[in-house]
């Protein structure tokens, strides 16, 4: 099987070269960068703009009262593959229900404990505000290496963000407007501004500041389907790297996706490594969410055509964390 | 400092002998115990009660749209010593900012990556219904060593109850209205049925079926001031065993406290190793929610006399664990 | 490609069905056993071979005092890939060079720490007494759920072997005596008690009671040229179930090899899974080395017509564990 | 209990200021300082004064065949109390005999597996070269932040030890020389060149250039009966700061002693953390052997009034690590 080739047509037609991600980055943060706009201190970045009146709305949005888990599994079937030392979750028992009848305790009583050893970003996950730099600078201008030390983020650390990530959510089922029969999008294809524009028209729902959106590819459905075989980190279905413009001109709070890294796979530039993200997450302040599963909630919402629902997505409140795994609940 | 010592005046008023724990056990588990009561494949135990209509009604206490983290931090100042292989989480980073110049991505793109290594139970968290037995006994009657083996557990991991526990949050806070001038119950303090009418009269909050109830102790507090010291597991004020009638006849969906394990500390039996939770998790099946931080909501109820929320405290979807970390959200 | 088969004719000509594994297993357990040899509380097994005796002769083979590591890197490009939660070693750090003069310290001094995640068995190794079971029983009979819970080996934990596994050490290099060009054997070539006898010869070695010997195959060095691949666990060269009574008769004990499961890969029955452990740990109580890298010091070997040493290979005291990394240290 | 006062007699007879560590550290380094001895890309330090001959010499005091393992324990009883991040290790099963006849595995075969989590500094091991810097500097002189980064050490790493760590041991056993009458020394002793130099004559065994060093102080043995209690690295018996000279005139290829440490703890500067390491690791370019259990060889060269071996202390051959956990073997 040949590996996918990522369109460049988006890109070409938004002026970039696709031989030149450097000078499309500078580009481009050079007119969406928020450094600075909520104060030298800041470190919550686009979250500032899910207020509570965003939230209220949200509240709203609970209908039927019906909950999903947009979380992928965490267990020894996922689709990391060693890359950066990235395995997926390792879960062992301390005790099991075959000791609970040795006695240990007193009463009749037993118990079952169990650790783990993951990384932050094996499965469903945010990327918190230290995860990526651009040219040595991370959110709101700061030095990175002043920022995240071995001792973790001192300043943007995932604790920061702990209370704020519930708000309205809104499912953009792109897999489903414009993906084949299934509802999926084939990987390498790119998702422009046009498409997340077409994909909210036809569901009839709004996208506006403050708001977390949930754009569904469909790869998630295939690959549950057909495994992950070699993955992490294969072609994908994702974000155009022109999509930076409509990420900042929405006020979104925070944008996560079916895939891997949110960006399509390959990406677009001839050699690139996830720029959007060094726009995204240094310059916007956004969170991303990476590996959600959002294919009951969008059958789900293509049933009674009601596309945004009360999201939280709360982070672990590690210390100095740059992501953290999550469960995000949608309730409509 | 000499050992607190806990008060049974409750537990032999109740007719219990505290030199017999396996006698009141197993009289209490006759009367209150669910098993079969939504059939013998049942995963979800007590959250059956948390029905859509409690959603609808836990969305309605939103009303300002504030948005509080009842997390504790997850790091190395934690309150596990060891005690069974528990240890406070270990969290490392697997590249930092101080990389980020080092060239090893390209377009100047620098990223930060971490792992972690933790106790499901080293900090804020649920116990789920695999994690404590009744004579060999999982919920429902199942035989625990058919249920948790070393691969996990098979029926009740907790990624059965992913998408449940989102509903209307209930904040008891007997610290305030019964402790001291701090709003804090001292060490040992076993707090009764009584006091949790009470409490919840001087709210003038209604407890009913499917609420996820937050008992605030104020031990946490104390802890906060004064450091954990040679915990886990020493003396703390906590539900008495007598209230297992009012954890079943209540029909609430689960129950999470600000301490260490729910419980009082020491228990009130003469040699007993949490009693309660023998009757709670596998006859009630009931969801216990441990080392909370109420502190900032119950401040925050104390000012607007409003103690219901929407309550959303997702546990991580790890497949077979008998317990999950969690960052549980409060919006009011 | 197409997988390799597994040759069945020394299996057939030894009169056992590849059809009936456990069948054979029982016919050579009920003829090599050693259950009761060195009376009912024994926990060393074969290493009651290894005398101070041994230790003397062992030491008599350093001749120019020139040592040798046989272990492979403990890194994330190692061979596992998860298989029964089994992943590389992650290896991170808790300070580095790059916090050297943050100024932690007092009086300049920095440093850097680290910690590691790992499965015991996830490359240079021993497999310990209590690894394998044949029909719930362990190594001298014990029942195998009595032996090894979740707290580990509480019988034959690898700690009661720590001081003994250094003695006398012989390498065959079946690849270098009956291996291609390279002095590789192919994948899926079973190694009869024959060609032991026959490298031996040709080494002009000795193969005697108490010694330790490692079987060089030369699948490492492949592996090291052209990659893991999709390893762990696929078709390699190794023993073929045959050999069992060699590893009797010869009393050697402990063997190693530079395959990731000594034995042949495929093994030789038609639905087996590793059948000669079933006899080597329970049954001879027999010490097994996996995924050693015997390639320096073969061609040493192979320069000095030398084939004996003195081995240290000290398994780390893991109170409980059933098998441990190592790095064992060949001195000629 | 009232902390032990660390006396500073041979510290200030040596001409140091107790108030003053940064300038005793310089003057000393001055004099001691092997950088470059080996070339500008020398990985071996000390190392490399343990020749050929000398594990000739050390093969040459094997004269019974019997073996002490010089480990202490790697469980949940270690001396680590969280500090930096330091746990004692964890060890989980994968598997246990519990699941032996739950018929997984073909004919009757059942496997136990198991998993650990650990600072590489929690129980008995070696600091590599890459562990401590002197104002930023590592081993010949390097600068720390090229060798140390969150890959690992990517010059120094342990790795490049792996085959050294075999050749003659000494044991200077100077809790029983110089101890009480249970052969230990109190808790802050600082342990001088003298004392060393009393201990070997009394012994009647000579230290020369290219010795594995092995200094037993007793604390192992008092801890090991009075418990860790709230170790790790509190007071306990070890080096003077002013056996640096010792360290360095007698040309030994490494030291380990029996404490958390090495050095006498409170140290002996009034505000210091381990100052002789700042000289030692990066100047020296020796290893360091910590929380070795010499207590049973010990009472074995009491006995037969030998204290030379041949000892193996290898170190896992861990990628990129700055120390290792190690089993040492020490065969006399």
């Amino acid at each position: 099987m040949s590996a996918p080739v990522t369109d460049t047509t988006a890109l070409r037609a938004a002026g970039f070269d696709p031989a030149k991600p450097e000078d499309a980055i500078a580009a481009v943060a050079a007119r969406v960068s928020r450094w600075g706009r909520w104060g030298a201190d800041d470190v919550l970045g686009s979250l500032n703009l899910l207020t509570a009146a965003k939230r209220l709305e949200g509240a709203a949005c609970v209908r039927r009262g019906v909950a999903f888990s947009l979380s992928q599994p965490f267990d020894a079937e996922g689709p990391q593959r060693g890359w950066r030392r990235r395995t997926n979750p390792v879960h062992t028992m301390l005790d099991t229900g075959r000791e609970a009848l040795d006695g240990e305790f007193p009463h009749g009583l037993g118990g079952a404990d169990d650790v783990i050893a993951m990384p932050l970003q094996c499965s469903t996950q945010w990327d918190g505000l230290g995860h990526i730099f651009d040219h040595g600078r991370a959110w709101n201008g700061r030095a990175a290496a002043d920022v995240v030390t071995s001792a973790g983020d001192r300043v943007t650390g995932i604790e920061t963000a702990a209370a704020h990530l519930a708000g309205r959510g809104v499912l953009l089922d792109v897999g489903r407007v414009l993906g084949d029969e299934r509802g999926e999008l084939p990987d390498a294809y790119p998702i422009t501004a046009d498409d997340l524009e077409a994909t909210h028209a036809a569901h009839g729902v709004a996208v506006g500041e403050g708001d977390l959106v949930c754009v569904r590819t469909g790869q998630y459905a295939r690959t549950r389907r057909e495994g992950w075989g070699g993955y992490a980190g294969g072609p994908a279905p994702g974000l155009s790297f022109t999509t930076a413009d409509w990420l900042h001109d929405t006020g979104i709070a925070a944008v996560a996706t079916d895939t891997w890294g949110v960006e399509v796979r390959p990406n677009e530039f001839d050699d690139a490594f996830q720029p959007l993200h060094q726009i995204a997450i240094p310059h916007l302040g956004l969170f991303l969410g990476e590996m959600w599963d959002l294919d009951a909630l969008a059958d789900d919402c293509a049933a009674d055509h009601i596309h945004d629902f009360f999201l939280t997505a709360a982070p672990l409140r590690i210390t100095g964390a740059v992501g953290s795994p999550v469960n995000p609940i949608a309730v409509k």
